[in-house]
């Protein structure tokens, strides 16, 4: 079966809660809930029984996309709307378990390649329907949510039939991909070839390669194969208007790098349907070690020094002491309490072997304890499951969801407190005090990423309760200086203080950039400039 | 003195024959000119004797101008026009001592900061006066040559009073530097807190920080240090309608990396008043080492094996036979024919050694000699001086011009072919042989850079001839899908094949944000996108 047969309703009816492998929460987890004050919620509403609204894409409209792409790839059917209704975000799933499906699309059409996209949007401009490029559907930002006023419909473009490895040049090292090819399909077709795209986001299980670009992912092993945005060298840009076709080179002096423009641009400028990417040989092998440090500002400094002077594992993360004590409850975890960073390595076994006994020295001399490989497999092994744990703790009453920025060294420790204290008191304020948990999950030179993760009994209104939230620590970060997602996006979520961190004349900008490319405005309205 | 009390008038008659260090051409250099059928040509015209157009800036624009910066800081002076006329290619050598100055500004206005630069900006888009942003003026590709048409004069907008480090952050090694810093000055200033910039390109005798942004310069040491492009963290962009501040973070996901939409744009989009950028400790210790292969293919295997598993030197390039002839012409060079690499290393005495030796390995596995350091410190010693060499070879009546190029690796060798080919074939034709000279001056895992120096008799008009020879070598760039530019920028002379390498949307959705924030079209137009 390739990824064109997936069946258009997807098993995942609560988008993390896959029923063929439903998240158990560990035992410890049920005293912790209870201390935090929460008490089993309701079932959810189950989504055949979801309120679809009552939106019917008009007849002459639905025959021309069906001219386009045929009639069976255009379906109106409950199941293929609730689907793609939203994305992975704790409020879309508190949404959807309350039986709330207010913001399906009228319809989903799937078109077979590029030229199809193009008439795709073509139709939906002269017809004024407004369109949701659907990838992996994964957003966790409400990158997947169109305003539909002014517009006669609403679809979601599913770019799942354009799939496939399309080309590969061993000697330059990339390959080229389909916007719908799944990052774990994506996996098998490089490894077959003996490649890797290395590129391991904790949405991996669901993702696709047009979202990893149209969102700047930056993968769990960012250190070692680098971001998405850096791994793309060349694109395919599908737009109301025709095709852009950027990337004669790994890098010129030709003008702004306007792949660069491409990606992140959230589906709002065009459906990027192919993207030519730097690979790396399969690694022959793969270690990730645990390291335990007194505090989280040791920690940091650990990592700053690898960033800065190297060597650089592959994978380079480190938990507060909060998420650590989470991590080591499960007793599995090992370790002693402070602070937990996984150092991975993937590389040949002369690589891994030279870069493992340079980081060790690094982060030895940087009074980190080296806890051996037990944390760092651990950690592996679990590292995309977290999220499955979202309907079981939702059914258990607790709210659990992430955020997370970015910034520069200087500034981490403050961003971390300030983010930290935001959440903490505006929880608490509403009586449900927080577990706040945080780790430095991306490292570069002059900066990291810091991810949070909030754990906190439902309150009687969950989604009233997250947004304020929410809301103070987008306030933290923007007095901070940093910037509002590193790596989710901004979709409608962060639309707000993505205005603020760019301003409004560069705001105003991207805006002509998009009024040229889609003059119907069609594309994803209300995501990111909407 | 520092730079901003520098003289308006550069002791640059002919840009790159500074009278106080006048080259002279090696002996061995005169035979093989003789060879070429190149006979000693005319004097140049003394630039002061340089026709410059009769263009005055209106009263009224002038005083507005004044009101802004002081009387003192514009000046028409003739001798100040001059040195503000085009950059430092050939053709620009070639008009200049034939005793043209026709592009020459109606005046030169030095703004003092970055508001006074927005304000500049608004009284020029208020008089319809043309502006070009001068840094270090070192152009090569006609980026310093305002369409005048439509408009009521054109000025110089010189930043070299926008200098100075103004901010350095050592935990985040980052540092705030303004546009009109020069190159050498920033690295003084860099080096006297421990840190350099690492950033050499061939120009970096005269280039400035702004020009380094606006251009996406690349730089000898790239491999090491990386492309300004990538070294940029944060940017202030003054235009007509305001001020846009870029870099919240080193990486971020919010929206598109609009500094990649900055950085190259060439003065067309706004001026780049200051940039925030990676600094690295200044290295304990820089060896450069010089490797010889029979064949450029078998260097060039080398070279990629490098650039795709390391461990990659600060500086690796690669001659072709031909230009390793040249350089071995000279006794000191050393050597034995083949193809001449360098692989320099910068850094710690630990982090040299270990590389070189990792590096030293592959480049022997791959067929290469050793050859010591006499050829790599050579080659660091004269790097800067190749281009002073211009106007002594004028003077002999030989033409010498480079031109520059990427792609992907599995297309290299063809791409070398085909821009020799179309050279060679063209200035023949022309009855003027050249010899042809290729070097690949940047490496990255998926391709690499090519760079070509052309040397042949001056013909009767050598602008014209020069003309025909890069015709066909844009042909021969953009028949291959390779970039027109990959570190020398589009100016006015890539624009046609920069429109077909970006292609007709792309360009309008450029155009667009160019529209916004620089509604009357006074940013150095004709550049780039005009």
């Amino acid at each position: 079966m390739t990824e064109s047969d997936l069946p258009v309703v997807q098993l995942r009816p609560y988008r993390w809660g896959d029923p063929q492998r439903r998240a158990e929460l560990p035992a410890f987890a049920a005293a912790a809930l209870g201390a935090l004050g929460a008490r089993p919620a309701p079932p959810p509403v189950d989504p055949d029984a979801a309120r679809l609204p009552d939106h019917t894409l008009a007849d002459p409209a639905r025959a021309a996309l069906e001219a386009v792409v045929g009639a069976e790839h255009v379906t109106a059917e409950p199941a293929a709307r609730v689907a793609h209704t939203r994305g992975w975000s704790t409020p879309d799933l508190l949404k959807l378990r309350a039986g709330d499906a207010d913001d399906a699309p009228d319809a989903v059409v799937l078109p077979a390649d590029h030229d199809e996209v193009v008439r795709v949007l073509q139709v939906c401009a002269e017809h004024r329907i407004a369109v949701v490029p659907f990838a992996g559907g994964t957003s966790v930002v409400g990158g997947l949510v169109a305003d539909r006023d002014a517009f006669a419909g609403v679809i979601a473009l599913d770019v799942r039939r354009l799939d496939g490895l399309v080309g590969l040049d061993p000697l330059s090292r990339t390959a080229t991909l389909r916007a719908g090819l799944r990052g774990t399909r994506a996996e098998q077709l490089l490894g077959e070839q003996g490649f890797t795209l290395g590129h391991f986001p904790q949405s991996y299980e669901g993702a696709s390669i047009g979202g990893y670009a149209a969102t700047r992912s930056a993968g769990q092993s960012s250190a070692g194969y680098g971001r998405f945005d850096e791994l793309v060298v060349a694109l395919v840009l599908a737009t109301p208007r025709g095709t852009i076709t950027l990337g004669a080179a790994p890098q010129s002096a030709a003008g702004p790098d306007l792949r660069q423009l491409v990606l992140g641009s959230e589906g709002t400028l065009g459906v990027i349907t192919s993207v030519t990417v730097r690979i790396r040989p399969r690694p022959a092998l793969r270690v990730f070690d645990g390291w335990r440090f007194d505090t989280f500002a040791a920690g940091a400094a650990a990592l700053r020094a690898l960033a800065q002077d190297g060597p650089l594992p592959t994978v380079l993360r480190l938990s507060d002491e909060a998420e650590t004590a989470v991590n080591l409850a499960d007793p599995g975890a090992g370790g002693s309490g402070g602070c937990l960073a996984i150092a991975g390595y993937e590389g040949t076994a002369a690589d891994v072997a030279a870069r493992r006994a340079g980081a060790s020295a690094v982060l030895a001399a940087a009074g980190g304890e080296n806890l051996g490989t037990a944390p760092g497999e651990a950690w592996r092994a679990g590292r995309y499951q977290a999220p499955y744990l979202r309907d079981p703790l939702l059914d258990a009453g607790a709210l659990v969801e992430t955020l997370e920025t970015a910034t520069f060294w200087s500034g981490l420790e403050a961003l971390r407190g300030a983010v930290s204290a935001a959440l903490t008191e505006t929880l608490t304020r509403q009586g449900t005090p927080p577990v706040v948990l945080c780790h430095i999950s991306h490292v570069y030179e002059t900066g990291a990423s810091l991810y949070f993760t909030v754990l906190c009994a439902l309150g009687p209104d969950p989604l009233a309760q997250w947004a304020a939230a929410k809301h103070a620590a987008t306030a933290a970060i923007r007095a901070a200086g940093a910037t509002i997602t590193h790596h989710h996006g901004v979709g409608t979520d962060h639309r707000d203080a993505y205005r603020d961190e760019i301003g409004p004349l560069a705001l105003e900008a991207l805006r002509a950039v998009k009024r040229t490319l889609d003059p119907a405005g069609i594309l994803n309205p209300g995501v990111l400039v909407g």
